[in-house]
């Protein structure tokens, strides 16, 4: 929901963290501290250790305590140093949260998260104004799947992004090396394609891996799969393909039955498809085909974090806070792509209730008429947002 | 086999790769490059384009040409710049082999790998003096899994275990933040437990992950690790278990039956151990079990490049092309750790023929008697060769 305020309010203030860690969630929330020592409307900042179960609790982190080395090195630090949970709240809930945010005289809850959290921040919100509790409610983006919408991408996804890319490059560089076989790297990104299309970037050079990409948006056979796979085998002697734990095959099935269980929001994180894939491969092909799943590590190793999505990420933060103290409720911080050939980032704001549950998935467009790569268009789009990825060096004359 | 010498020889040289790359194989070629350009006995130094088959076919790529600014970014670049492969010379090939070597000329081999590796140098020496031609073979010591004999330690092992250190701590920092589930991340390492036991270099406060470590030199039941685990997640709330790919259960059996397969000496990377692991865990713990297995990335990605790594991997390429001007024959360069507080190492020979299939495991004592974590010698032991590792940063009062 959207209120108008007309005035701000003087109170404490909460940052809550929702659902799963990326690289620059922590460089969010220095941004969130350092604006916060701007605006004496802000009393205090507190954060809710370990998401909403800190907020059901009343178990605050006092973060206007924070000295300014520490907060400068979160923007360093992947993961989540509040800690975060994936579970949302129920209508059972709001009465506790409403009275600890009443206890400790919070005025403005900032939700960090996705499009699960920003539904969680806008019923919160809801439930305040029912209850006739003066409180705004903003939201800062945060996703590694960058399938949040109203905004040009998402913070943590540069980052996870640029992982893929020197993942794909390095693994890719390994294999070259020893050739004659085939390998699928499977990346995260749930149902959206924009993390595996990242691995586009990891080429320099004719023929450099990864050599088929394929997109969740997109279902492919496995004899699509296979036929690709032997053309490219055929001609350079090994093949990497790039695929997202969520592909489907022509049925709209996972590949990797096992992948799905009724455990909840991240179902697929436990996922086996690039194992499963590659078994089915290994048996049709009779090459020796591997897998390989970076996993979690794509979103939490500090090397990989892109320069522009740390900076990003803090000035969402920042932007959050201003909003708030400009009389902004319910509104979730967006990235504006302003025009012209440079990049150049603003912030915006769009309605938590249009961001929720609201899937962004990747353009069709930018997949090319074989379903097996990207269009050249993604990589302009990508490259500001990855930042450096730098070539492999090659000994003359190889 | 190893043979006397009494003076050098004039003629060209060839570097040859064997086995899987590592993180600093191409620093041991700059090495061998840079040395190289010393000594006129030297008249070109060749590279044999992936391994073995670059030698049969006398496929090679000038060394000796190769430019300063080359040479030095090869010192930070995974993977093997001239190629590598895995198999080995069978009898047939040594005719071909020789051809090749008295065409170009070739008086000296520099044959970079592990202890299946160092069998072929020595078969290859052997071939040569069998058929009368002048010819010395020295091998430069690679390995990620320190399982080469007669050495402190091995170029790649130092880059390697930095890695899983640096991945159990990130890893390990991600899921502390979301709690509520146990993860199994599983390591390279083969047979040997010491890239697993790097992970323990991952800890700096108290609690941190990983909260076990299995060796594969000390099989353990699937009851046992089970008990281990429920006692630690009953008391953290979350559980992160450090396990080697050649992990082997009470009857000697890998977790996961699918990985083995006859195709080699690599037979296990593409295993699936801690998925299948964690599936078994999960059925019998009634818990969320999930598993990591970072993969190929531990030994490709410069960002882990351990410092001391590179500067011993250069040493060794450039001790082993002093060694042949010295008139030694048959030998692998080793690493000699001096006694005294601070670290230092200094170069060292072992016949080939000693370390060829000489797999050296890790060393029991320093394995505690529960069987799950590492003595703190071995820590003091590693701390060198795994370079700077440094601690999460943490929110003042959490």
């Amino acid at each position: 929901m959207t209120l108008a305020s007309n005035r701000t309010m003087s109170g404490a203030a909460v940052v809550i963290h929702g659902g799963g860690p990326t690289a620059v969630l922590n460089a969010s929330l220095a941004g969130l501290i350092r604006e916060a020592h701007l605006h004496p409307q802000i009393t205090r900042l507190l954060g809710a250790r370990f998401g909403l179960e800190g907020l059901l609790r009343g178990d605050f982190i006092d973060l206007s305590k924070q000295p300014p080395e520490v907060v400068e090195a979160l923007t360093f630090t992947p993961g989540s140093a509040l800690g975060s949970c994936r579970r949302g709240a129920s209508e059972q809930d709001y009465g506790p949260i409403l009275g600890v945010l009443q206890r400790n005289q919070v005025r403005y809850v900032f939700y960090t998260g996705g499009n699960g959290t920003m539904y969680a921040a806008d019923r919160l919100l809801e439930a305040a104004h029912k209850a006739g509790y003066e409180l705004q409610v903003l939201g800062v983006p945060k996703t590694i799947d960058n399938d949040l919408g109203c905004t040009d991408h998402s913070p943590g996804y540069g980052s996870a992004g640029r992982f893929v890319a020197m993942a794909l490059r390095d693994i890719g560089g390994d294999l070259w090396s020893l050739r004659q076989r085939v390998t699928i790297v499977e990346t995260m990104g749930r149902n959206a394609g924009w993390l595996v299309a990242a691995s586009a970037l990891a080429r320099f050079y004719e023929d450099d891996p990864p050599h088929l990409i394929y997109f969740p948006e997109r279902p492919v056979s496995e004899d699509q799969v296979a036929a690709d796979v032997e053309r490219v085998y055929s001609r350079l002697g090994y093949c990497v393909v790039a695929v997202c734990e969520g592909q489907l095959n022509e049925k709209g099935e996972a590949f990797g039955a096992d992948a799905f269980r009724p455990d909840g929001f991240d179902r697929r994180l436990s996922a086996n498809l690039a194992h499963t894939l590659a078994e089915l491969l290994a048996a049709r092909l009779k090459l020796r085909v591997r897998s390989e799943k970076p996993g979690l590590l794509g979103r939490s190793s500090p090397p990989f974090i892109s320069h522009t999505d740390r900076e990003e990420a803090i000035e969402c933060g920042r932007a959050a806070i201003r909003a708030a103290m400009a009389g902004e409720n319910g509104r979730m911080v967006t990235l504006v792509r302003e025009p012209g050939p440079a990049y150049r980032c603003t912030t915006g704001l769009a309605d938590l209730a249009t961001v929720a549950f609201n899937e962004r998935l990747f353009p069709t467009e930018w997949i090319t008429a074989e379903g097996n790569d990207v269009a050249a268009r993604f990589v302009q789009w990508a490259r500001p947002l990855i930042g450096e990825v730098t070539a492999r060096p090659r000994l003359v004359g190889f």
